[in-house]
């Protein structure tokens, strides 16, 4: 079993992770946000379709994301969950998004963020992730306009 | 650390509380439901807002949700993954709600559906539950018409 002293130090590191998930997003750095997932990888994502499998097919999609943006691009996060074993953890929260896509248009809204982690080769990987914005079943609609 | 045999154990208690969510859903039994939830458990839903937080608020969604159809309302399970340690895990799969709304409108979709479990009291426990479908950001609206 983990001791309390193990326990910290996974929380600090999964935090690490965390901070550097923000990092890359906010600096369009693909290869730092690519060194966060495990090779077998599956994210439940944000756009269609149901799901990216593998990291190779996930790098595509941070490429043709951060090729949307204008800099900057702003990303915070909030109300940071966290729970850790030995080798399995997890975390949610929210992530806001304020940006300039390249026409011109701006977009500004909170998703829901959760990584599911195991520890490879005493790193810290996420081996799931989960993001998405609530949906308004009368209407279809996802709904962008919602607040932390 | 978990020898094999507790987690082929845990694996099997996991497994039977996903089989438990989804005789829950089927049955409209927002008893077995709640069961499965920790009491501080918070939801990011497929519906708004961003979150539910704690398992009063939850049960209130899901007598809601249950009230919207009619019987029979047929649930399937896909692609489930699972992983757990001693006392975290976290599970992702596909799960298809097939069912006609009191007014008669039928919906047929499939949805992404991540658990993360903490072992409580002996038990794995829902502590965080992450409901949704993609979204079409040009659009903006939510994708039903996926098949895994």
């Amino acid at each position: 079993m983990a001791t309390e002293k193990d326990s910290t130090v996974d929380e600090t590191e999964i935090k690490q992770q965390i901070d550097n998930f923000v990092k890359a997003f906010r600096e369009k750095d693909v290869d730092l946000m690519m060194s966060l997932f495990a090779p077998d990888m599956i994210s439940f994502d944000i756009i269609p379709p149901l799901q990216y499998a593998g990291s190779d097919a996930y790098r595509k999609v941070w490429q043709e994301t951060f090729a949307l943006f204008q800099d900057p691009l702003e990303i915070e996060i909030r109300d940071l969950h966290l729970r850790s074993d030995k080798e399995v953890a997890f975390s949610y929260c929210f992530l806001r998004l304020n940006a300039t896509i390249i026409d011109g248009h701006k977009i500004n809204y909170w998703e829901r963020l959760t990584c599911c982690f195991q520890k490879i080769n005493n790193k810290w990987l996420i081996v799931h992730e989960h993001v998405s914005l609530p949906a308004d079943l009368k209407t279809g609609k996802a709904v962008m306009n919602l607040t932390p």
